[in-house]
């Protein structure tokens, strides 16, 4: 993309409501502006973010085998009726009436639909497990949001829900959650911690939050420092395999990591030798339940086991704040000069200073090294602005790609240029083509 | 994907109040389910053909240099105010009061959420000629929701927005966009013709409509037939060329073409021979609008020109229905037995069909052509159930795959499989690879 072509408003004073520098951040750096309290838009640079992290989520759900599909946006009152939740949820559901009087609701949630969707097509167990899924965006009437995308009223979730012939299968379900989760989080390059949760409006006896530590988190934690040693890695979990799921469940739930709702002191004292002990503030950016029949019961959703007995389904649910992560992985990943984006959600893979624009030697080595960036499978914005070097590399910064090559006069004379890691801040001077490849075999690998 | 794994609730009756054909296939075939009235959740088959839409708009978008954004669903009451349209636009609009009582809506359309984003933002000509789209969903409280996806209340759009500094150049980004619309319904396999419009609550003097003929169309369209002979195939057109797409322009809108609400009798007669007058219906997939300073004056959205004047600037608005385009393509191309889906928005490009589950030899055959067709790029779904021929065909057929490779105990034993085009119905006998690799060449090209 060329700078001169895209739409890339930056601010240059810093927004005085914006309390944390995810918020600062994103708007500085022209990524989301405010449309109306707690709902924003994607400007193309948060749009290009917000989409990197969507396709991460996918991946991670197909490849253990969960079902995408697309839910609305609106739904009936009835079928939270029959769960009973329409009057328990609250003020924070945004109730609608459409022009005929029926009542309606932005959904916060889907267990009710998708519910409704499995009970009227799965008869028997033979078509369990099931695991479906859908990236939706959600609204719930915050009384106060804040925080920018972080704790807005209409925010982006992947919310999945599993259906089990039984509470053997469906705690397989929970614990695959938590492998695909764990692995989801660490392809952003976020350390995300599970911890033992309360359940809230979904229900049930058994759920885990995954949070990330941040300075600006909403939630007190406190955990084994053990726990930051855990790393999947590129550790093959056969995902089919229970044993091999709960293994993972065993690993990353035995040191204790409770948030101050669940938090325990003396238990606390008694688990943790003190040198180990940590407390810290921390960003929910995902959670998983297990309910049991909770809305099955009600909804009457049944199969018919291998005893020929029609039971009702177990089932869990399962969410991913994905337009939370956009600013929670810039709470974790940010400097003084702006934001720092791990490769696999920048985007861009790489900036392009030209420092002599309408200079012939510079304009046409920038152009050469932008055609073969794309050729070789990486995004690059190409800032052909005539405009002085300064601002050029405040930009960059500012927007946090991770790597920047920049072709001034100088330098290309000796056929160099330089690249730059936004990281680490070193700097290299490379023939274009060796810059190129060593960006790709950054972002891409060998 | 594996059958045993997918889920494809198939329907056995045809629904009773589903009126069209593609309503009743996308019921039976299990791509859709309604959610309430007017409101559907895309199931896994039919959220694949909605993502395969999608992805042609937004390629054909890029390719000519328009900005991928996205805006949220509801906005605020107070831009529709500023414009002047929140009281004219009626009942389809969706009013809602959030929990401290303010007025909001869910977007029926976007113009005065993307006039506020450019006004504060874009100061000078130097930052246009500029043209934003998102693909998000909408709502238009319909009064009587038919037609399943075609005429929905809840429904997906692509619309884009152009900001031009002046008269000539919003009336090429008009032109533009018609060249690129007519390249996007053509990857589908569809003839759209462009037809004179008027323009509604939009406002304008300057419209059209894109149509698709199919019996159940909801306009009477008047055309000549030469304009069926128009096709862009492999054309390079310049589309920053103004002259290239004027052209574009001219050589559409040539030939007589209109729907009943702008069509003139006598001069059909005048313009066009007997022989190729043409009436038809037709469903119409888009609308392109150009309606100069309509928002930007009482927005006040302006710019300072080359002279120093600060000026209005000019728009246009462009629309693409994408969740009506999946029930729109199938309405073009099914028979008797079930969709047949043109390659480029299949949901998979090919079926493979397992006659004897169980089998040593045909699973193994079986499991090896779905693996090489996954290498070889293509998105295989493997009927793995152990069920008989009959259902496993007529499954196959109902739900549209283009390609159909069969794997029985008699053709393997030769080494042979059979590969089924399902718009012929041609069978031929082939090896298992040079089955794949004329799946391959027919559906990805050399």
């Amino acid at each position: 993309m060329r700078m001169s072509r895209y739409f890339l408003p930056i601010l240059k004073e810093t927004p005085a409501d914006a309390q944390i520098v995810s918020h600062r951040l994103m708007l500085r750096s022209g990524m989301i502006r405010q449309a109306s309290a707690g709902i924003y838009s994607w400007l193309p640079l948060g749009y290009r973010v917000l989409q990197r992290i969507e396709r991460i989520v996918h991946e991670e759900q197909i490849r253990v085998g969960h079902n995408p599909m697309l839910m609305p946006t609106l739904q009936s009152a009835d079928l939270w009726r029959e769960s009973g939740r329409y009057d328990d949820y609250g003020e924070e559901m945004l109730r609608i009436t459409d022009r005929h009087g029926r009542d309606m609701l932005y959904g916060p949630t889907n267990e009710e639909l998708i519910t409704d969707i499995v009970r009227s097509s799965v008869q028997s167990y033979r078509d369990l497990p099931l695991t479906l899924y859908h990236v939706q965006w959600k609204f719930r009437d915050e009384v106060r949001p804040r925080f920018g995308v972080m704790r807005g009223r209409e925010f982006l979730m992947k919310d999945g829900y599993n259906f089990d012939v039984d509470r053997e299968s469906a705690i397989h379900a929970y614990n695959r959650h938590m492998v695909s989760y764990l692995r989801t989080y660490e392809r952003m390059g976020l350390k995300a911690i599970p911890m033992r949760a309360e359940t809230g409006p979904i229900g049930g006896d058994h759920s885990h939050e995954f949070l990330v530590l941040a300075e600006t988190g909403e939630s007190a934690v406190f955990f084994d420092s053990r726990i930051l040693d855990l790393s999947l890695g590129g550790r093959d979990v056969d995902t089919d395999s229970s044993e091999d799921c709960a293994a993972v469940f065993e690993a990353w739930t035995a040191p204790y990591a409770r948030t101050d709702e669940t938090h325990d002191p003396a238990k606390f004292e008694a688990a943790v030798p003190e040198d180990r002990r940590m407390n810290s503030r921390a960003i929910e950016v995902g959670q998983i339940f297990y309910f049991g029949t909770k809305y099955s019961e009600p909804m009457d959703a049944r199969v018919v086991n291998e005893d020929g007995d029609r039971v009702f389904v177990h089932m869990g649910s399962h969410g991913i704040g994905v337009s939370r992560l956009a600013g929670a992985i810039i709470e974790a990943s940010h400097d003084e000069r702006g934001i720092v984006w791990p490769e696999s959600v920048a985007p861009f893979h790489l900036g392009i200073v030209n420092l002599k624009q309408g200079d012939g030697d510079t304009d046409s080595a920038s152009e050469r090294i932008f055609a073969r960036a794309g050729a070789a499978g990486l995004d690059a914005l190409y800032d052909d602005r005539n405009e002085r070097a300064g601002p050029k590399f405040a930009t960059m910064d500012l927007i946090g790609l991770p790597w920047r090559i920049t072709v001034g006069p100088r330098c290309l004379r000796a056929g160099m240029v330089e690249l730059t890691c936004r990281r680490t801040g070193e700097t290299d001077e490379l023939e274009p083509d060796a810059a190129i490849e060593r960006v790709r075999l950054s972002c891409h690998g060998p």
